[in-house]
């Protein structure tokens, strides 16, 4: 098999560590036993070689022998594909976590991130356009309650990557206390966060970035 | 093969018309000479039933014999799996797909949907909030003119289900004249969107809506 590397930045501001989206694929490697290294690419100077990789400037990206991947979600079923623990390989399972990934990268992700960001910037004022966004994150929270609620996976019956995803999702959520009213989401990213493989990914990251501070 | 069968609301009010995202999925079919049926679910009245195939109480869902899928962006990736004609069977060429699928479903939909819908609701006013998502879609835009100024194709250097994705939400901002000041953007929706299959799929969900004024 060939050798995986994840890139990720050098260094970032403490703010956004344990949230920069290298953890969810460090995750699902830790989940998968699929041994990888790391290797960095410049947070403030971000040249011809970072875009020839990733379109949009941003991290993480993947290689995986001679193919480089951009895109976490897209890296996270690329994964997936390698490993049963990640993804069953029958055709109902693989639909389930198939359409729940999209879900989490999609449905839940696009008012989940404008809200976060929104926080981490120190909005949201009193205007329609945040009240929007609240509303909009609170009408996909209060479906994915009424999943959480009734099962303990998204997908298959058992732990997948989907969970992966979703739990990944909303903890920016959860992060500024927005899942108190929904708590089988909150329980949910409880969880999903105790297992041994995210906390591995966790200090990884963190210890990584702290190491760019010493340097 | 098992009979394929696309639901989508029974009605919808003019705005969204032509928007729904049924339409993706039905271009895709169409690309893909996959022969599809159509059914109905209420718009007004989501019952249990809607629940239990799309948690979100959206459209569309796609059922595949004894699979039903829901989440537009997993259909279309489920039907890529059908048809090289969607997707390449080749490594590189499916790595490049799902890429580029998941950048145009959240590193571009992720801006792009809340740009719009702000539009489409008589906002944005002049809140930081409304500016934050301006300056958030310009940036992501900005990176995606840079590609498409040097290629025709996302994914693969042929038409896939990645451009077919990728023009599909461009549209949303093609539509408020979003990608005046990215011309390569524009040019690539508008070079899509004169595809004959996607001309089929629009005038067939606009003639599927206005059956039900009629009716």
């Amino acid at each position: 098999m060939s050798e995986l590397i994840l890139t990720t930045y050098d260094w970032v501001p403490p703010p956004p560590r344990g949230f920069v989206r290298d953890l969810r694929v460090r995750w699902a490697l830790e989940e998968a036993g699929l041994p990888y290294r790391v290797e960095c690419t410049p947070f403030r100077d971000r040249g011809p070689e970072h875009f020839a990789h990733q379109p949009f400037g941003q991290v993480p990206w993947l290689t995986d022998g001679e193919l480089s991947i951009f895109e976490s979600g897209a890296i996270l079923l690329h994964l997936a594909e390698k490993r049963p623990a990640l993804m069953p390989t029958d055709r109902r399972g693989r639909a389930e976590v198939l359409e729940w990934v999209i879900a989490a990268l999609n449905s839940l992700d696009l008012p989940s991130q404008p809200w976060a960001l929104f926080r981490f910037m120190g909005l949201p004022g009193e205007a329609p356009e945040a009240k929007f966004v609240e509303d909009f994150l609170t009408a996909r929270l209060d479906r994915l309650e009424a999943v959480l609620v009734g099962r303990a996976w998204l997908a298959a019956g058992r732990f997948t990557v989907a969970d992966l995803l979703m739990a990944d999702v909303l903890r920016q959520v959860d992060r500024f206390d927005g899942l108190a009213k929904h708590p089988a989401c909150h329980a949910y990213v409880a969880r999903m966060t105790a297992r041994p493989a995210f906390l591995k990914a966790y200090d990884d990251q963190m210890a990584h970035f702290a190491a760019a501070d010493a340097a």
